[in-house]
């Protein structure tokens, strides 16, 4: 497997982890990359990520055998600029990230031994679903696939949930006229439940709407629960609060979660 | 200082290090020792925790100067049972535990250097609170003190608040058809984030019953955000989310959190 053109839309960390992976596992002739800002550019280009910077997303495409972009939303923008060749983007979402963000951290191991979705859309061909996931392979990634809907939900359960709750946590405290005391008697449960919230707020805004269907479905469904919860603490029913607190328990007890795959994970 | 006769009632890693720490740093001619479960009395004695096991915390407490209890909800208990006494009852709530229980952990160093909060009534004499401040003290703690209502909230907020948020989402997942599938995807955040769901339900239902007040008004509290954040993500309301979000990472960022203190906090 051999590229002649990669177009790289987005030169931050992921991105250009992606370029670098692919260039050692695969060999690309050259990386033509696209990012919104002039700075990002240079510093890929110096970095040797990219070997030429285009002015636009559209010049890096003209002649590229393979597209990669990392915004995020992008299946339906993808449907509006793609058009007739909507058939030839696989979606995809790596399980991967760093703490840290930027081109300066590109990291040709990033995707190595991480789980990859593919997301196949109805207008993929088999063959095209096969060739992105040889791609996501040669980078050592653990590729499956899952329907658009599985994904999304899933995703808003397992991080964009626990995002916006811990984010509202802490919201709450701090807005109050107490909330530095409170605070000042925090331990590590806090710390760790509330660690998330320290995440960029207008990354996780942008996650929140784009997936915004999923995401409210599953708020809508906790919502509910706290309400039981609620009625349980006020009245006392120590029976209903060991029955949910109790099926939690047993369930993070005895799930296997993977191990820690970058403190930005989605 | 020095005490003839500690009571202490409850001999679990709370209390039998409490004992132990006394030993050492005060000096106490003997412990006399009250648990409800048999094992765990004579456990406290063969390990040399107590030098005598009693059948009821009242033949613990004949004689005593200073007695030792670790029960949670222990003032009412307290109200009701000590009366003309309960002058000599200072609460005490120390920020210190481990992620194991029972007296085989028990360890003299436990509350060294960790925050103790004395919530006095209004029945101490203030010789009584500087009397138990001076035992801690000798302990290593570390001795706040706080009025009973902003110790609840302050606990409700940063401590069990997580514990019943975290609870519920893990519940909520595992309690659907797909939820093993989604749990596959969990990672580093929501592995940090219900981290603490995996704690005893049996002890986090009666710290929600015990500081029922106060957790309900931190709930009812919490769920009307969710509510604005609800409307929020199904509107497409993104400087809504945005403000929060920003709110709380700027909070979390900004705070200085204790260090780990043990793995069960309150």
């Amino acid at each position: 497997m051999k590229f002649q053109r990669l177009a790289l839309i987005g030169c931050g960390l992921m991105g250009g982890s992606f370029a670098l992976a692919l260039r050692q596992a695969a060999g690309v002739a050259h990386v033509a990359g696209f990012s919104a800002s002039e700075s990002t550019r240079q510093k890929a280009l110096k970095l040797g990520v990219i070997d030429s910077a285009c002015a636009s997303a559209a010049e890096a495409v003209q002649g590229a055998d393979l597209v990669g972009s990392t915004k995020g939303d992008v299946v339906s923008a993808a449907r509006a600029a793609l058009v007739q060749h909507l058939s030839h983007f696989v979606p995809a979402h790596p399980i991967a990230g760093k703490e840290v963000a930027g081109i300066e951290h590109v990291d040709a191991k990033l995707y190595r031994d991480r789980q990859l979705i593919l997301t196949p859309l109805p207008e993929n061909p088999s063959e095209r679903v096969l060739r992105a996931r040889q791609v996501w392979q040669a980078l050592g990634s653990r590729v499956l696939e899952l329907s658009p809907e599985a994904h999304d939900a899933s995703f808003a359960a397992v991080s964009h949930m626990p995002h916006l709750l811990s984010f509202a946590l802490v919201a709450q405290i701090a807005s109050e006229a107490d909330g530095a005391r409170k605070l000042g008697f925090a331990g590590a449960g806090f710390r760790d439940f509330t660690r998330i919230a320290a995440s960029s707020p207008t990354m996780w805004r942008d996650i929140a709407l784009a997936n915004g269907a999923a995401l409210s479905a599953e708020l809508a469904s906790y919502r509910a629960l706290l309400d039981r919860l609620q009625q349980a603490v006020d009245s006392g029913d120590g029976a209903e609060l060991g029955r949910v607190f109790t099926l939690a328990s047993d369930a993070r007890r005895s799930v296997r979660l993977g191990p820690a795959q970058g403190e930005r994970d989605e």
